[in-house]
């Protein structure tokens, strides 16, 4: 017999265009879009170049998805969330209110279970997902008078959307409604009382702290956002295999890299906002135990409506409990530990 | 002018080897490497093949290091702390004690100033190296007695080797050097106290439960152990950008990949251990105070005779005092009340 002739090696030239939910002001989270086109080029020696577009150069940062659905765009930046009018699913894979942190989520999706029952669900959409960046536990933000209590909540109009704001809702508050760029004279003129964006580094560009001094933490409804890619199924599909595996890689390393980078420049951004006279405070307790019991009330009256919802519901709530029975032997012990006992704790006694 | 010609895109057929530092039992870390030679493989088109050879199979798996600088191997799977011999400063990438978790560590690594700073160092060993894995914060060890107070760990023998078993010498304990398989008979024997391995799912496979039950945590000399690939720097040279490329992206996904597999795995290993009889304890405080204080101590006096580790220390140093103060507001009081407040909080009142 004769050997068949070696097929040719196939690296075709390939030109994406990426729509970005978020402005190029917000460099860390827009920066993970970057972040995946550069290592894609790397990956295939320059023949798979992708562009990426800021919010509103294509298409507005909350249509990115019907975007990447429709074929306008192979591929979109954005996170899951911006869809729960859609369907509530959309909010696993990004972040429920009280749900994993960073970590966590990760474990969930890469080996919990989490993201097959996602694709499986995105399938829908025409769509492909890949986890590719997380900010971490973000800020709770920021309020024009103190909150001391539940009580000190009721009526409060906040700037927060999507199921935050229906979980904010049944505790008392009003949720508003507002784009990035209105909050900042919304707060200043009093229109609303509080408003939430993301965390220290990218909170302090929009100087919220100049017309809303006390800044809460944590922002229990964003325990961990995971960041994320869509790919049109169909594009996705025609890649050769050697560009799906860069374009994956390049976004799993994406994920691991934005949050390395808001952990380093949040210090810095936390100091200077202090510095600046912001006024850190910790949610009071009852707040907390009252957000935590409407969410999950929430995601039990949204199940009874919504089978898919409530099938991963099942799973993800499974995994939470699971996984908080492990982190609370090692691994909160240890951080425990080293942030409450400064170097030197022998000595001093 | 005529334009140059295109030069032919090159995607020459490599061919490496790996080192690893672990067994294939070990299937978590081990699998660290295929991970990487997998991935490697997929985003060449098959044309960057790594071959991984399990600990012992080329070298003894603490001796990986040696063989990637003297070019035995291409690259190899290993841990840093086990080259503390060579020179303290190797213990910085994988973990000091009471140093910083995982995400952290990652952060300080990436962005934070410490792959630069120790790409510089291992130069000497005609190294670069890359994170590539994690295991999250390890367990305390096994011991055959209950732990009460550090007055109960003094003439200890535990089996815990390099700075961690140091700093262990200063708080009392006798560190024992023992390979892992020897480890299961001298705890069954009683010709030691107590021994360190890794936690839930690696140590349950070698049945350490059935001879030591106290089973401690949290392992502080540990708090986020990075593994690491080293390649020789010749070699890693002599590839091109896009191999270089595939190797770095490839290994920055194990590390997400390797901690979202434990972080898994651990949940139902911890659940069987505690089934069969181990008994989980938190070290007492006083044990942690002074093992934190030693270990500082333990620093400083490396860092008066060791000018490149007293330089890497200065930075590392300040990292962990700013990204504590950050995580104190956001990230740990957000972990800290969903793990100490179960749903349902509200309505048990």
């Amino acid at each position: 017999a004769i050997a068949a002739p070696a097929i040719a090696q196939t690296n075709p030239e390939v030109k994406w265009r990426m729509a970005s939910s978020f402005p190029k002001s917000l460099d860390t989270i827009y920066g993970g879009g970057e972040f995946v086109a550069k290592r894609v080029a790397e990956l295939t020696d320059g023949k798979f170049q992708i562009r990426v577009f800021a919010a509103g150069e294509i298409v507005p940062g909350l249509q990115v998805m019907d975007a990447v659905q429709a074929g306008t765009v192979e591929c979109g930046a954005t996170v899951s969330y911006y869809y729960v009018g859609k369907d509530p699913t959309f909010a696993f894979e990004a972040a429920m209110p009280f749900g994993l942190n960073a970590r966590q989520n990760n474990a969930w999706l890469y080996h919990g279970g989490g993201l097959p029952l996602l694709r499986e669900f995105y399938k829908k959409y025409n769509v492909i997902n890949f986890p590719a960046g997380n900010t971490g536990v973000q800020m709770g933000g920021w309020f024009r008078k103190e909150i001391k209590s539940l009580k000190d909540m009721q009526g409060l109009k906040m700037r927060i959307a999507g199921i935050a704001g229906r979980v904010m809702a049944k505790i008392g508050v009003v949720p508003q409604q507002l784009a990035g760029g209105d909050i900042y004279p919304s707060l200043e003129k009093g229109t609303i009382d509080a408003a939430e964006w993301v965390g220290p580094y990218d909170d302090e560009k929009l100087g919220f702290h100049k017309v809303a001094k006390y800044y809460y933490y944590p922002g229990f409804w964003e325990g961990g956002p995971t960041i994320s890619q869509y790919c049109n199924l169909d594009q996705f599909n025609k890649l050769p295999k050697h560009y799906q595996s860069a374009f994956e890689a390049a976004c799993a390393e994406a994920n691991l890299d934005m949050q390395a980078k808001y952990d380093v420049l949040n210090i810095d951004a936390i100091k200077r906002l202090v510095g600046q006279g912001a006024q850190l405070r910790a949610y009071p307790k009852d707040v907390m135990i009252a957000a935590q019991d409407a969410a999950f009330e929430l995601y039990d009256e949204i199940a009874k409506e919504n089978p898919g919802f409530a099938a991963i519901l099942a799973n993800w709530k499974k995994f939470r409990e699971d996984i908080h029975l492990w982190w609370r032997v090692a691994e909160f012990n240890y951080d425990s530990f080293v942030l409450s006992n400064p170097v030197g704790g022998k000595k001093k006694k």
